[in-house]
C-alpha cells in the first residue's frame, strides 16, 4: 500500500463537499463584486521568489531544476504570478484590474494544526487604483464572504493598520532605526514574550525609552496623537489614508468588522499602505486567519509601470478552523436527490426516469451492481438519497412507479405518465 | 519583466470564463450522475509511477528530490492517486465508489498544439462494479457532458472496443506474440504509415499472413466472426461484454454516440476490458480528444482487495479544440449585470444600491478610481455591463436613480424607494 506525502492531503467526498461549499461561497461573493477569475501555473522560475524575498526563501520552497536545466519552484503564493501577468499585459488591461482565483500553493515547512505543505487560498486583488475605495472593496469582499459563510461580527474582526504609521513613527525617532527589523518585531509580537519583543526593537536600533514610547503609541485609541508625535507629512498622510479607508468601509457596509490595530504589520515586506488581518474574536484560533493589504510598489519592481495594488489571500485551512470553531462549517456528507431502484427487468424504464430527473437538474443514482431490492435501498440510504423511485415489474404492470420518502419511509404509487413532471423536484409529499 | 515557463499557461479573465463554463458544465453533469468530488495532492512519491509504468516514465515526469530526501513527482495523471485513496479506505467506502475531480497535471514533454506541460483534466471513475452498467454510465456521463456543451452526434463519436478482443485474437494466433507490443502497434496505427504498422506487428511476433488476418479481423462489422476465428472463451466473453456495454449504453440513451472500433486500444497498459476514445467526427482534431476504459487489476496491484474499476479522463485542452472546431466554445468575454455610477458626492447611496443588487445575486461594479461620468461609462462598457445605474446628485434630489440600458443607450429615472426591488433582475425594460 502506498502512502501520501507528509503535509499533503486527500479529501474524500464528505470533507470535499464542505470545502467546495466554502470555496463556492467565497468565489460567488468575489464574482458579485466584479472580480474575475484567472488561471495560473503551478510552477514558476525560482528567481521570481528570490528577487522578491531574497535567497533565504529557497529553503521554504519546493525548488528544483527541471529537465531543461531551469531552476523552478512550486508556487508558494499567488502575488508574484499575478504581478507578472499584470506587467505582461499592462497596456491592454483596463484598470482597475480585479482578479480572483482559488488554488493550492506549496511550501516546505513544518506541518502543524492548520498548516500544511500543500494549502489552498482564494486570492482577491485589485490593480490600478490607489483610492481608499479599492482597499475598502477588498475588506468588504472578504467580510461579506465570511458573513455569507454564516460568520458574524461576534466571530471575527479585521485588525486594520497602515504600514506608513509604523514606518513613519520609527523614522520620527531620534535613533537610526532599521524599519524592516522593527516592523518584523511588531509582526511577531503575539508569538513572542515581552522581553524578546523589546530586545528585537532595541536590536532594530531603538533606545529603551524609544521602545516604550513606540509601544504606547501603538496602543493609543487617538490617531491624532500619532500625527502629533511624529510631526511628519508621512504619518499624517498615513493616518488620513487609514481613516479614509475606514470611512469607505462604512459606505461599503463593513465598518463594523474593522478595528484599528497598529500592531498589525503583516510580515511580507512588499506591503506599502493599509494592511489588515482577520482574527478569531474568541481567540480560540490563536493566529491570524488570513490577511491582506496594499502593495503599491510590487508591479513596478517587476518591471511594470507604477501600478497601485491591494489584495487579500484567504487561506482555507485557517478559515476552516474558524468556521468549525464558530459552528458554521458545512456538513461533511453526501447529498442525493433520487435513487431510482430497479426490481426485475426494468432497467430501460428506470434509466429513462433517471435521465428525465437529471434533465431537471437533480442528482440521481441508479443500480450499477445488479443488486436486489434490499441492497439497493441500503445503498440509497448510504448516499443520503432523499427520495427512492422504485421501478418494479409490478409497478410497471400498473404503468406506475413507487415514490418512497427515505426520511419517513412513506411511499405511494405514481402514474409513470405523470412522473417526473415537466419541472420541479417531485417528492412523496407532492403525491401523497 | 519575468516570463512564464514553456508549456505553462496563464489564463486571463476572458479565456478563463470560457474554461470555467466548460468545467462547470462537465462537473454539473458528473454530479447529476452521482459522482462525488474528491481533492487530491499535486505531489506523489515517484515510486508510485515507476511501479505502475516502469523506470522510463521518470523521463516524462517533473520528478525531483524534496528537502526531506524523498523522491517525489508532480502528478502526471490521477488514476494512481485515486487508486491509492480507494485502497486506503477500502473497508469504509460503500461500493460503487463514484468520484470526479478537475485539476491540472504535469508532464515534461514536447509542447505542441493542444499539448502542454501543465494540462487540465476532469477525471470520472467508478470503483467496485464489474457490471456493464458501470462502463455504460461512464460513457453516458461523458457523452451527456459533451451534448451539454452543445456538441452533438455529428461532432463526436466514442470508438469503443475491448482489450480482450485484441489480446484474445493475438493469443489465438499460431505464433508466439508479444501482446503488449502488438496492442501498442494498434494504438499507434493512426499516427504511423502502413508499412511501419506492419513491421511493428511482425516485430511483436506475428507472421505476415497473421498480420493480414489480424488486420482484416479488426475491420469486421460482424463481431461473431471474431468469436469464430479465435474459438476461445476469452474472445467470446470479451465480445459478449462489449455487446452488453453497448446494450446498457442504449438504455442510458447514449448508444448513438458509440461505434465499435476494434483498433481502439488505448496506450496505457493497465486497461483490462472495454476501452473507448472520443474522436472529432470531422477529423479536424486529428488525434483522440480523450479516452477511458476499464482497469480491473489496478487496485489489487496497489495492494488493495480485487476491485473492478472503470473511468474516463477528459482532457480540457483537446476538448477545447473540438469545441472551437464545432463552434460551441463559450464566448471569451466578461459579463456584468450592473455598474453603479456615482456623480458627485453620492458614494454612500451608490454603495447601498450596489449592495442590495449583490444581495439579489447579481454581479455589480462601482467606481474605485474617482472617475468622472464619461470615464465610468467607458469602464462600464469595457466590462460589458448590461445596465448602468446612475446615482447622481441631481437624481438624488428627485429621490431617484437613472437606469441606462447599455445596449440601446435608453435610460429612464426610477424612484430610489423602488430600486432595487425585493427580487429579480431589474433592467430598463421593467421601468420604461
Amino acid at each position: 500500500m502506498y502512502d501520501g506525502l507528509k503535509g499533503f492531503r486527500e479529501f474524500y467526498p464528505g470533507e470535499m463537499s464542505a470545502r467546495r461549499e466554502v470555496t463556492d461561497t467565497i468565489e460567488t461573493r468575489a464574482r458579485r463584486y466584479g472580480f474575475r477569475e484567472v488561471g495560473t501555473p503551478a510552477l514558476e522560475r525560482t528567481q521570481l521568489y528570490v528577487d522578491k524575498s531574497g535567497e533565504e526563501i529557497v529553503e521554504e520552497l519546493y525548488a528544483f531544476e527541471d529537465k531543461g536545466g531551469r531552476e523552478v519552484s512550486l508556487t508558494p503564493e499567488l502575488t508574484p504570478t499575478v504581478a507578472r501577468m499584470v506587467v505582461a499585459k499592462q497596456q491592454a488591461l483596463a484598470k482597475p484590474v480585479k482578479w480572483f482565483s482559488t488554488r493550492p500553493f506549496w511550501r516546505y515547512e513544518q506541518v502543524q494544526q492548520g498548516r500544511f505543505r500543500e494549502f489552498y487560498q482564494t486570492n482577491i486583488d485589485i490593480f490600478g487604483s490607489e483610492r481608499p475605495e479599492a482597499d475598502a472593496e477588498v475588506l468588504a469582499t472578504a467580510a461579506d464572504a465570511l458573513t455569507d459563510l454564516g460568520l458574524d461580527g461576534a466571530d471575527f474582526e479585521f485588525r486594520v493598520s497602515h504600514r506608513d504609521i509604523l514606518g513613519g513613527l520609527l523614522a520620527a525617532m531620534d535613533s537610526d532605526v532599521d524599519t524592516t527589523d522593527a516592523i518584523r518585531a511588531v509582526d511577531k509580537r503575539e508569538k513572542i514574550d515581552d522581553e524578546e519583543y523589546r530586545s528585537l526593537l532595541v536590536g532594530a536600533g531603538l533606545t529603551h525609552e524609544e521602545a516604550d514610547t513606540f509601544d504606547s503609541l501603538l496602543r493609543t485609541d487617538d490617531l491624532s496623537e500619532l500625527v502629533e508625535f511624529a510631526g511628519t507629512d508621512r504619518v499624517e498622510a498615513a493616518v488620513e489614508n487609514l481613516q479614509a479607508v475606514l470611512d469607505a468601509a462604512a459606505d461599503f457596509g463593513v465598518r463594523e468588522f474593522c478595528s484599528v490595530s497598529l500592531e498589525t504589520a503583516r510580515g511580507l515586506d512588499y506591503y506599502t499602505g493599509v494592511v489588515f488581518e482577520c482574527f478569531d474574536t474568541s481567540g480560540e484560533v490563536s493566529r491570524s486567519v488570513f490577511g491582506g493589504g496594499r502593495y503599491d510598489d510590487l508591479i513596478e519592481s517587476f518591471g511594470g509601470q507604477p501600478t497601485p495594488a491591494v489584495g487579500v489571500g484567504i487561506g482555507h485551512e485557517t478559515l476552516s478552523l474558524l468556521c468549525q470553531r464558530a459552528g458554521v462549517w458545512p456538513a461533511e456528507e453526501l447529498s442525493t436527490d433520487y435513487y431510482v431502484l430497479t426490481v426485475g427487468d426494468t432497467r430501460d424504464v428506470a434509466l429513462d426516469v433517471a435521465r428525465e430527473l437529471r434533465a431537471l437538474g437533480h442528482v440521481v443514482e441508479t443500480d450499477l451492481s445488479d443488486r436486489g431490492f434490499g441492497d439497493q435501498l441500503s445503498y440509497a440510504d448510504g448516499i443520503n438519497a432523499e427520495t427512492v423511485v422504485v421501478v418494479g415489474e409490478q409497478d410497471l404492470e400498473d404503468d406506475a412507479v413507487t415514490l418512497k420518502d427515505m426520511a419517513s419511509g412513506d411511499q405511494t404509487q405514481v402514474p409513470l405518465a405523470a412522473f417526473p413532471p415537466e419541472e420541479g423536484r417531485p417528492t412523496y409529499d407532492d403525491y401523497a
